[in-house]
């Protein structure tokens, strides 16, 4: 049985995941949504109340029947480099293929309803409450009073997006900020604003959970950075998972239908461990290459059981 | 506890639902997303391994905690309305509010994963296998051959869009077309197309589920149409739903996890229904303005029902 891996052209981080899977001899289907209509064709026969359909990537050829998990990694958008581009285009090659796939009895890392429903940091908040995590006291908000009263009880204050990526051309990280609890919060009507109590932090930690396993990677933090992703010094080392956070992580994956997600965690100085975010697609590539940690090789292994 | 109900301004089908639940004593809120951020706001505070949120809507105010159920009715946009209008907002709006809505307890009709993933067609003609419906053959295709193919066994074919409305301003329906089997099918290399078996059709049923409640309507076709929404003649009559059918609807909606679907089947000259598909938001209106089927009333008694 075959994997298929859906990723853009170039992506070395999903380059490692296929030769481990080519050195495990798992035969594996590797294409980018976004040759679709093109390069990659489909088909699918609904009749006599079975389901018969084929992937085509170039010269290999895959049935859908003998597909035993699929990677959604880097995919782009179905129809991108159709010769005749259109929203139209993208509808139809879209429904087609995730129609498709979504038919199949295939495991996913990760499942694109699980995955969209993970994306929404509120829903993120709540399951982590539930899960056991200790959660900065974050509020979400268009009324620029409650921000007043949420800021005069916080005091230690960070600002962050709702949503993540700024939708630019290119996308733009919005980098999480510092700010006075005396800031003129009038303009949050203007926009839904999250506002977080900031947690004074040792290190920053990376927990990466890929089906059973869990790796997580540490690295000391600047006392006066905020957000570590736009932090150039210090390096990520292997760091034990506490048992209580293991039990959380494992409750989280379980209720959101994740097989794969990469959480954020702000270490006090207490050595406590608080939730930030849970990544359900988030980049290992640069902490597999500072910690050795083999991140790649647990997808792959997650990828080639036969369901 | 309170019912929300979202959709946008002018919606005459949402009024019915509404004044049932008035008469019902049932209080709720009606709002619209493109109204966020504006005439609508919104505030959630995750603290103290706890959840506490509001929606405003005007002057009514309700509390995220208790929502006995969400409406997912025709919705604007979130954002859209907002004073300055940007894909920004609309991601922030549409994070936060889908974000802490999905973060409460109440009930959905549809909840937006089920609804997200019900929508997908290749995806419906599977389950509807599995659910036990009779299912017209279907091929989902890019393969001119395969096409061909399809075309020489079944002989008497439709064409269809795999994703429903296309996206022109305004969205145009596609209707189904009946093509002979000599078509020169080499341009289905350029965009996925579905081609299905044509089933003569001596009537069309439509079935609307709503919860445990099925209501099924039927109206004698003309034998030369082939898209019952593009004709003008006929009336809709209420019908008895066959027991297979009915095990089959139940079997479908508890697989999708949908509370509310509209099937459309072609009735063939056996009295045979074929499945031809499942919109989980479809239109009610018309169907009990013509049979007189209390499908309002149920879909506000479902809402009413305390968690």
């Amino acid at each position: 049985m075959t994997v298929l891996v859906l990723t853009c052209e170039e992506d070395l981080t999903a380059d490692i995941v296929v030769s481990t899977l080519q050195d495990l001899g798992v035969p594996l289907v590797r294409l980018d949504p976004a040759d679709l209509p093109g390069r990659v064709a489909l088909s699918a026969e609904y009749a006599d109340n079975d389901f018969h359909g084929y992937l085509k990537s170039g010269e290999r050829m895959v049935s859908l029947g003998s597909l035993r998990s699929v990677w959604v990694r880097r995919p782009g958008t179905p129809g991108a480099r159709a010769a005749e581009q259109s929203a139209w285009i993208t509808a139809e090659a879209e429904q087609a293929l995730y129609g498709m796939l979504t038919s199949t009895q295939a495991r996913w890392m990760n499942h694109p309803v699980a995955a969209a429903q993970a994306r929404y940091k509120p829903w993120q908040l709540r399951l982590a409450h539930r899960s056991g995590f200790l959660v900065p006291a974050t509020l979400v908000t268009t009324f620029p009073a409650m921000a007043r009263q949420f800021a005069a009880t916080h005091q230690d204050l960070v600002v962050k997006s709702v949503s993540g990526k700024h939708p630019g051309d290119p996308p733009m990280v919005l980098p999480t900020t510092r700010i006075s609890p005396d800031t003129d919060f009038s303009g949050v009507a203007a926009g839904p604003t999250l506002l977080q109590q900031h947690i004074p932090k040792e290190a920053d930690i990376r927990l990466t959970c890929v089906g059973d396993h869990l790796f997580a990677a540490r690295k000391k933090a600047d006392p006066e950075e905020v957000d570590s992703r736009f932090a150039h010094q210090g390096t990520w080392e292997p760091v034990e998972v506490p048992d209580a956070v293991h039990r959380s992580v494992n409750s989280y994956m379980s209720a959101a239908q994740l097989a794969y997600g990469a959480f954020d965690f702000a270490e006090d100085p207490d050595g406590a461990w608080w939730f930030l975010e849970c990544n359900q697609g988030g980049q290992f590539g640069f902490i597999q290459l500072e910690t050795d940690q083999p991140i790649a090789q647990a997808i792959a292994t997650w990828l080639a059981v036969e369901p």
